[in-house]
């Protein structure tokens, strides 16, 4: 028997951070400016122990770009290096930089963000360099270090007469990443992933006006100055405490955050939580928008105000991917497969909580301002329908807040629109019939049918509402839901009293054939009811059922599979009591009487939008001589 | 001045294997299945050049589950290793392995596909199991090794029985990832990753029916025999020669390949180049679906029949990517990122071939069964107005074969229909117009003008056709594309002949302001016009510029930013010869006149499918008096 150490050789750790650890080569800058906010950090924390006595100062890290040499420059005034702690930390590929330190200092609790990737991070910077240098002074009283590598396992290792603390980092930009080198693309990645990191970053300087003396003459022009252009905003709102924040700064925060966004978002959700994992963050509703831009705005996720990413998936509930806003976390494993994450404890915990904060969030909202509450529902209602859908605790929380609307912008909670239509819309057989539409215009005129009855309507036009009434049926003993124009209204809540019909059944008798005749029986079903006189002579009805059925089915319904693609089907309504009809009856022409019928069915399909293409083209000319 | 080289400590290296080299844990098996692979094949080789002088037989890679040890089971009957090699290619995470093996083999070059990631991708092992065994037995005359490793540096190598000659790894499941110890999980992951692999892969067993003899009773029940349950197909479609292949053989292949679709597929192009690179594939043309599931089924991407990913962005043009199959290619960088891709010459030269052979696919389908290819192009016209718009060297190609369709189903190139319309549809300043509708329906009566006028009507209606129109528009001197109902028809294409107006300018300059007062002016431009006396008496019109920067910017038009959200504007054409008009003007009651010119213009409107809501209900039910 053999006992031995795995040996990895150093040559072929190369080409695998290059190739294989990051999909993405521009995270280098990411991961040596992390470094660089590392090295300013523990510097911090050593001075405020009495561990390092030497001034803090006011620190940036600065971003050199040099043409000439074909150099990137990141320059700290962090805690620098020692020659030794060279050799120790960048010579092993290693975490134990972080390691150590953490172990060191691990009692102070109140230290948490110190900790980067040091070590590992660093390495990153062959993907885009051939040759990197790394210049640096400790804070101890050492002579600087100067070390150079070009990629191979061999490295040097001399003295330097660098005189000002800290470290900076010198790469050889390789020929295929010369990209590398311009001021946009620097600037981009800056913007991308440091816009809010927590040391000041300089890239170059600019130009800026000084305000003038208040004693100036009106056609002054102010004195410029060139300063450093300094990057980043170093204390992002969502860092801030939220009693110390206004509601212009959240405002302010967001359009910072999404400068090509021009609309406001409605309201914001401050996360802030230590125990049992860290996260703070605000989240945003937004105003609903057909702008394909403002879908690329999401979630941001950050750690310890560096950009990772913007996929949240697995971190936020699906049902709020469609907020805005950030997170940050020292706490979500980065790098990581998606069912890794859906499996992890903490990130479950977080999502847990997230829902909680928005639910909680929203029901103050209902509680302490209904009316803006209100205004605000026809941006919101997906997100909260999507959510109780999905989220059987979410349900429980927003069945006391989500809100029905009616056609006349009455808004109800469920319990309000139960109370108020109980008494009329309940049937004779004790079921409380919900009426609704799906849209104002397309049901105008069963809408007015049902009003006159004195029916509430409701108007629930969102795409997965149709779910959302199943459930409620479920949930909800004997309330039903049904859309306006499923029967007529007679039948739509059936109450004891009949309309007696002025046809006899020997005169419905003969009036079906008649009809059924003029209409394609595939499609329509005539049905002869006695309705009010006045109420239409033709009417065109869309059972609740197969139409509910085939919406669902549109929109993802578990086990409505196919129901899609099942025909329309509908009823023709013919009002036994309308004198119209009586007309067709009577009238013994065949030809005259047919006119009458398809004019009659025409219109009722036009009051459904069912009326098209040549047919319409006729209706439109019949109608023409009509009126002539 | 110091040197010295990088030493990469081996506890690190775990970590970053586990948590960093790869996003999706599950991928550990493909790994050690590609290395069982190579091991075969490696074999083979070896034996072919007489290096290796063992029987071959036909070696199968078998995966098995232990629930009572918690254990994974690989095992192949590859070359095996001595314990040297485990050692050498094992202990080293290295690529050497396999670098060795391509350097000593080199000069075979028939000999490709044998190197798969021999080495790395063996540690991803340890990515699922705490624990792990190599227990292998070389073709060479050598005892059997026995590796072992829990994930630490050291490791133990130890003899072992084992007689026949392969090798088998043996994991030990870790809590974590219990799941890879289920059927389904592994039946799961055999089926996405490899059901294509070289060498068959044996997972369980099965029970099958044997054949009944010729001479067997009608009600005999054939004998059952358990037998190798083998989930691969080592004879792919694509790895045969198209001369060797059916037409039947690429359907069977597209059902094999996309089980749960039931849509045959269109037609298919096989692809299969080795130079400048190699790749083979073959690709479909579906049918166009609004089924959800279909669009799931991507392209495949393999490297040496193992799958990689379905995201072939980068790697297939843009406007192919709705197009299904399979491509194979060991050219293609994996594990990079996007923007690397797109930089990379050799996928810019796989991107160009695979559209070039699209553009003969469908240029030698056009010429030689131009029938079967106008029965297609609804199906894939979206794909060729998309590639035309998007690639110029497409557009060239397709420009002869591109068909552009009549609302009588009668199928045109563009040099057949500038043809055919030549005469007819040139205007006065020497304009040719094509015209077109864009639903046959909604502007059935403005098509029904332009055919009584002898003019071709095409039915442009796929989404991008906007921005196709205006392509030809600018290569194209003279050419311009009209909607059927942006004008009236003779104003559409304005010849000399100008029909004389009933009404003189006095009686117009009355008529115009009775108009104008129904009418809202912010939407609608009332316009009178001298047309045929049976010509419609009003009419809505939709100018052509307005309408198609509008839905160019919906469709993500460059530069028509915005566009979008004008507002819709209208011309109401008033037919100054029609007998209505004339009665409007002779009507002296206000109030009656009011209602003439209301129900016509409803009228008109509903031709345009304007009139909805209230309006409608209010027309509906004066219509009904109207026929009473």
């Amino acid at each position: 028997m053999s006992k031995g150490n795995i040996n990895v050789s150093v040559e072929n750790i190369f080409p695998l951070i290059k190739k294989f650890l990051y999909s993405d080569h521009e995270i280098f800058l990411r991961e040596l400016i992390s470094n660089a906010t590392d090295a300013t950090t523990k510097l911090k924390h050593l001075i405020s122990i009495g561990e390092a006595k030497v001034e803090y100062g006011n620190p940036q890290i600065e971003i050199k770009i040099n043409k000439d040499t074909n150099t990137l420059h990141i320059i700290d005034q962090g805690l620098g290096m020692t020659a030794e702690e060279v050799e120790k930390y960048i010579n092993q590929i290693a975490f134990s930089g972080a390691e150590e330190f953490l172990e060191k200092y691990k009692d102070d609790k109140n230290e948490t963000g110190v900790i980067g990737h040091f070590g590992l991070g660093f390495y990153s910077a062959f993907m885009v360099a051939d040759k990197v240098e790394i210049i640096t002074k400790s804070f101890k009283d050492e002579k600087a270090a100067h070390w150079t590598c070009d990629g191979s396992p061999e490295y040097t290792l001399v003295e330097h007469d660098k005189s000002d603390r800290g470290t900076e980092i010198v790469l050889h930009i390789a020929e295929d990443s010369k990209e590398f080198l311009e001021d946009h693309k620097i600037t981009g990645l800056l913007t991308k992933y440091n816009r809010f990191n927590q040391i000041p970053i300089k890239f170059g300087t600019k130009e800026e006006s000084l305000p003038l003396p208040e004693d100036a003459a009106e056609d002054a022009t102010p004195e410029k100055v060139t300063v450093d252009n300094i990057i980043n905003n170093t204390n992002p709102a969502w860092t801030k405490k939220p009693s110390d924040l206004e509601d212009e700064d959240y405002k302010n925060f967001y359009r910072e955050l999404y400068p090509m966004q021009f609309e406001e978002s409605l309201f914001h959700i401050h996360l802030n939580v230590d125990y049992p994992f860290n996260l703070t963050g605000i989240l945003y509703f937004p105003k609903l928008s057909q702008n394909l831009d403002m879908q690329k705005d999401k979630i941001q996720l950050y750690q310890n105000q560096v950009f990772v990413t913007d996929n949240v998936e697995g971190i936020v509930p699906d049902f709020l991917q469609m907020l805005k806003g950030v997170i940050d976390s020292p706490d979500i494993p980065l790098n990581v497969s998606r069912s890794y994450l859906q499996a992890d404890g903490a990130v479950k915990k977080i999502s847990g909580y997230i829902t909680k904060k928005v639910a909680d969030k929203l029901s103050s909202l209902f509680k302490n301002n209904r009316e803006d509450f209100e205004a605000k529902w026809n941006d919101i209602k997906v997100i909260i329908e999507y959510g109780m859908l999905s989220e059987e605790k979410f349900f429980d929380k927003a069945k006391k807040f989500a809100l029905y609307p009616s056609v006349e912008d009455k808004f109800y909670t469920f319990e309000e629109l139960k109370e108020k239509t109980k008494d009329a819309q309940t049937d004779k057989d004790g079921n409380h019939i919900i009426l609704y539409a799906a849209n104002k215009d397309a049901q105008h005129s069963y809408i007015q049918d049902a009003k006159a009855k004195g029916y509430e309507v409701l108007l629930l036009d969102s795409p997965i509402v149709s779910h959302l009434m199943q459930k409620l049926e479920t949930t909800e003993e004997k309330v039903k839901f049904t859309r306006v124009d499923a029967d007529h209204i007679d039948n739509l809540i059936k109450k004891d009293d009949t309309v007696i019909s002025k046809l006899s059944d020997e005169e419905k008798e003969q009036l079906k054939p008649m009809i059924e005749e003029n209409v394609p029986k595939e499609t329509y079903t005539v049905q002869l009811e006695a309705m009010d006189s006045d109420a239409s002579p033709f009417l065109i009805t869309v059972p609740e059922f197969m139409r509910r059925m085939k919406e669902m089915s549109a929109t993802g319904g578990g086990g409505m599979m196919g129901m899609g693609n099942l025909p329309e089907m509908y009823n023709l309504v013919v009002n036994t009591n309308h004198p119209l009809v009586s007309e067709i009856l009577n009238t013994k022409t065949e030809k005259k009487r047919n006119r009458l019928i398809k004019q009659s069915f025409d219109l009722a399909k036009l009051s459904q939008n069912l009326l098209h293409g040549e047919e319409l083209t006729n209706f439109i000319k019949r109608s023409y001589d009509l009126i002539k």
